[in-house]
């Protein structure tokens, strides 16, 4: 296994040993490291014999948990989850979070805001100082399809940057979210602002349903590291 | 025809014959008044032969303009619009308004927005001191369909109030927007509040895609009164 899935792996097994415990309602999220920590979930299930109820925030997610036969439960049934254990593309030095390379960022973040505790594993790369330093793939802005263009002119005028609308390799045209929106992936913006500011006004302009800006969420990051051994970071 | 029906044509008629010039793009709204601007539109368009462009709300003015034999547009060609006009279930003394109450609030908002000018038409019965004087049916919240519960439950213990997912008559289940999402009304909400802080706070909560509170778009509205005449109001 490479240094990079190592990583991943060691974040993710620390972060399901140290915060699910018995009984616990547990949104898991997406992306290549939550494989590692599904996997671990369905070891400790089976092995300690916890009873556990897991919100994924994905198909993919979802696939996974009924693939590892854990118990797949929703937030119509289970509004209050005590942990959310997630991934992300970038951790800046406050634990603010650039999240939505998978295109899952809507169900992430309201799966993840909907739990006491909002923990995060990742490797090595993810680990910057300020959001942009290492992840050049944009932050994601999830938007009602007929509104992609306006909010795109909207954010540049307002903020700067280039927006682009995420097109899909496997089809024709643009991705379309697990929620029938599209993705403007927002690059070049400035990095020395106020994220807090930022991410509420654009949510406020009409069209966009959610951002990849996770401020203030993250209560404790997990980042496995080159040489096998994992770092804390607490809020 | 009634009184109301009376008031609410005169209020169209004024808006249109007053705010749509030659060459504009033109936000058309959705809902009962809407249908009379929509006929005064049509009328202007054919025996003026005005050339303008309609970005409709909804589903409904789609129709009524296809109907009506009215050029259709769209945000992604348009995303400047000249003016928007709109219906309104209730507008406050300030000019804030509830919209919703057919549904269409996002595809609204976003094409109000859009417009330079946001002119509203409405009857005497919409126009109240404060809102929720009059309007009894809640203020809509537009949510994504697994975060009903938990954005319910959110806004309840922050905000006060009820919020009731609104069911649809004609098949079971709840209503779904013309964007795939599901309603929830807010009633018996305070009314002594600053709408603006609230509506950027609900607007924050994962999984809200909108909100029917209109606060600081509307420039302008037409109130047409029992007795036939219109009461105009600016901001």
């Amino acid at each position: 296994m490479s240094a990079i899935n190592d990583a991943k792996k060691a974040a993710a097994h620390k972060a399901v040993n140290e915060y699910v415990k018995n009984g616990f309602k547990v949104g898991v999220g997406s992306g290549s490291t939550i494989v590692f920590a599904i996997d671990r979930l369905a070891e400790r299930v089976h092995k300690e014999k916890l009873n556990i109820v897991c919100v994924p925030t994905s198909f993919q997610s979802r696939q996974l948990l009924i693939k590892n036969q854990l118990t797949v439960g929703e937030l119509e049934i289970y509004p209050q989850l005590d942990v959310c254990i997630d991934g992300a593309d970038e951790v800046d030095s406050n634990l603010n979070l650039i999240k939505g390379g998978g295109g899952c960022l809507l169900e992430e973040k309201i799966v993840a805001s909907c739990a006491k505790v909002f923990v995060i594993i990742a490797d090595y790369t993810k680990n910057s100082e300020k959001l942009g330093d290492k992840y050049k793939k944009g932050i994601p802005i999830e938007v009602v399809p007929m509104a992609y263009k306006p909010v795109k002119q909207v954010i540049e005028s307002r903020f700067g940057g280039d927006l682009e609308l995420r097109m899909a390799i496997a089809k024709a045209g643009p991705v379309v979210t697990d929620n029938g929106n599209f993705i403007l992936d927002w690059r070049n913006f400035k990095q020395d602002v106020d994220w807090d500011i930022i991410n509420k006004d654009i949510l406020q302009i009409p069209g966009v349903v959610e951002s990849g800006l996770f401020i203030g969420m993250a209560q404790k990051v997990y980042f496995g590291l080159e040489d096998g051994t994992v770092k804390e970071q607490d809020k």
